[in-house]
């Protein structure tokens, strides 16, 4: 937690849940990647959190973005952004979606299907398109791989044709999967698409850019390897596959930027041995869950920290769920959580490093409960 | 589909993704479960859908409602219901909640544990209050059973406790989980809660009511038992257990109500083979998914059918994803779905039987993507 969140939260005792973020931490871990890998372009994946804060402080910054739909292309647009700052990054896009960026003067695009490339052709003429390729997601703790991406001969074979269709084939991309901890993960990834590069060059296709995706993990539980190791092995992979001919890189970080920016702050609805008795488990249930931001605990995939009035006191494991009157809103159950014993109802508990992929994911209604206020200072 | 939904998309072909809801068939379902169990009382479980042309028929037919949190109790009060016909039915409530649903008279509230029997004794004194056993879930679609529910022993402690605290220890409930789809999960239980009847009895408390809790089920993919067999089974294991002594039976019924009066409209965004080659997997990608109201599907758990234009046509397995950037944006992959090979980019499909937890689950923009637009007609 920063300082200015501790700050605001003592002095504002914000109603709860709530999310607030530090948005100096958002330029300060964008200076941080920009140093570890300086000559990547900067696209933030704007889905991880798309306040108009933390877009126009990036817009400041200089950054470009990587949005998943029409509605962030305009929110990007809305902050201040040029539209050759915009790779229209799903791989998924509506006809229509794809038509309005075109107009508003989107000229990068991703696709991985015939489908796709065929749609990009004909409402987005001319413009520069990157094939997504499938490549591993392992040491990712919330893998991608299934969903998106295709085969190098596939990619090889779209990008060709993506030449005749009158659309400029310009690169590839690949994901490997967010919370990625694992710097091999690129590297391998990275050897891939060099050798794919040399194949299309060999076909008379010389492509001009390689991104990496995001998948930068920020700190939850567990520590994970400093920005500066990924960007030493992403930089030694580059020169050992691609020699002084380094393509265009881009990169597209998401909760790198803004996870440990966040802070949720919850409160505790209610403490109870499910059985009544004192071997039974110890359950605490918070005014937050999964359907109020924290759908990333599903399969309790992420680990949130957590800090307490009573941190320091003895602690007990404990099951953590939400306020819903639904079976599937725990939080973490299998994998329990080591909680002070002195917690009860009423008291306040903040969750750290909630900045990325909480405010979106969180329900319109679930319950009766009001979407997740957000304070960004 | 009803006739009526049928005829308003002929007709308005709304934009998609939508929901569109007979409230018609609301009432149709009310009057059946009410047919089939005519002495319970019906208490709506809003959560399923709250929508105000819901919960407006459902108070002019007289419906009590069981609330799942203060915001859901407002909708009701607002809706016309008067207090007395309202349940506050979530074992975790705040104390705030518990306060002011206190003074708008609400007086019946639900506990399962220590902690919350003490803050209703404070917040809520000489109300009525009965406690929720923990149950079999064993034959749900959607189980409940982990976070909700004590032991019986745990129960008769904290009834006659709650007598000594000043509340009137009103009843039991429970939940065999929601679409249950066997008879006998009810069976089971209330022979259950007869005994506990019998026990607390011997100890001098007459407990007046028995809440029978939610999960009868709608039909999805595969047929379900009428609700008749339920009204049957229930009626039967009442007799065996209480004689003539029948208590007032409460019933929680959710998605029986609403969830066939709902079809959500959505549009083919993408067909594509993932690898590129026939026989590779072939996925189609909808304008809505896991994070626009199909958060049922997680697990792949609730299985709706489709309805194409293209029925009657030849079909082949399909694994159906949702819109967004996130891998987990899948709704049927382990278990693919029968869908037509001319499906296509731009086309419409419908999704039968999602009126029920479809329109609150929603994500307040996940990606970028509006919230589901809702049709009441």
């Amino acid at each position: 937690m920063t300082p200015k969140i501790a700050r605001y939260l003592a002095e504002q005792q914000p109603a709860t849940p709530c999310l607030i973020v530090d948005v100096d931490h958002v330029e300060s871990r964008y200076r941080a990647l920009q140093d570890a890998m300086p000559i990547a372009h900067i696209y933030y994946a704007v889905k991880a959190n798309p306040a108009p804060e933390i877009l126009r402080r990036l817009v400041d910054l200089g950054s470009c973005f990587d949005a998943a739909s029409i509605g962030e292309i305009r929110q990007c647009l809305e902050a201040g952004a040029s539209p050759k700052q915009i790779s229209f990054g799903n791989t998924v896009k509506k006809i229509s979606s794809i038509r309005e960026a075109f107009e508003r003067g989107v000229d990068l695009f991703v696709f991985d299907s015939e489908e796709e490339l065929a749609k990009l052709a004909e409402h987005a003429p001319g413009t520069r398109v990157f094939c997504r390729l499938a490549v591993e997601n392992e040491g990712a703790d919330w893998p991608l791989s299934r969903k998106f991406g295709t085969t190098v001969e596939h990619a090889h074979e779209l990008l060709l044709r993506a030449k005749d269709m009158g659309l400029e084939p310009y690169g590839l991309s690949f994901h490997v999967g967010s919370q990625q901890t694992n710097t091999a993960a690129y590297e391998a990834a990275i050897a891939r698409v060099g050798m794919l590069f040399t194949d299309l060059s060999k076909a008379g296709l010389e492509l001009k850019m390689i991104n990496l995706g995001g998948g930068f993990p920020v700190r939850y539980r567990d520590d994970v390897p400093e920005i500066d190791q990924f960007g030493l092995a992403i930089g030694r992979a580059m020169t050992e596959h691609f020699g002084n001919a380094l393509p265009q890189m881009l990169v597209e970080p998401g909760r790198f930027l803004v996870g440990e920016a966040g802070v949720v702050s919850a409160e505790v609805v209610l403490v109870s041995r499910r059985g009544g008795k004192e071997s039974d488990p110890r359950w605490v249930y918070l005014d937050i869950g999964r359907f109020g931001g924290l759908a990333e605990t599903e399969g309790e995939a992420i680990r949130y920290r957590f800090r307490t009035a009573h941190d320091g006191l003895p602690t007990g494991q404990t099951v953590v769920a939400g306020p819903s009157c639904d079976g599937v809103d725990i939080m973490y159950e299998k994998k329990r959580v080591d909680l002070p014993m002195a917690l009860r109802s009423g008291d306040r508990v903040e969750l750290l490093s909630t900045g990325a992929y909480v405010s979106t994911y969180c329900s319109t209604g679930f319950n009766g409960f009001a979407p997740l206020a957000e304070h960004y200072i």
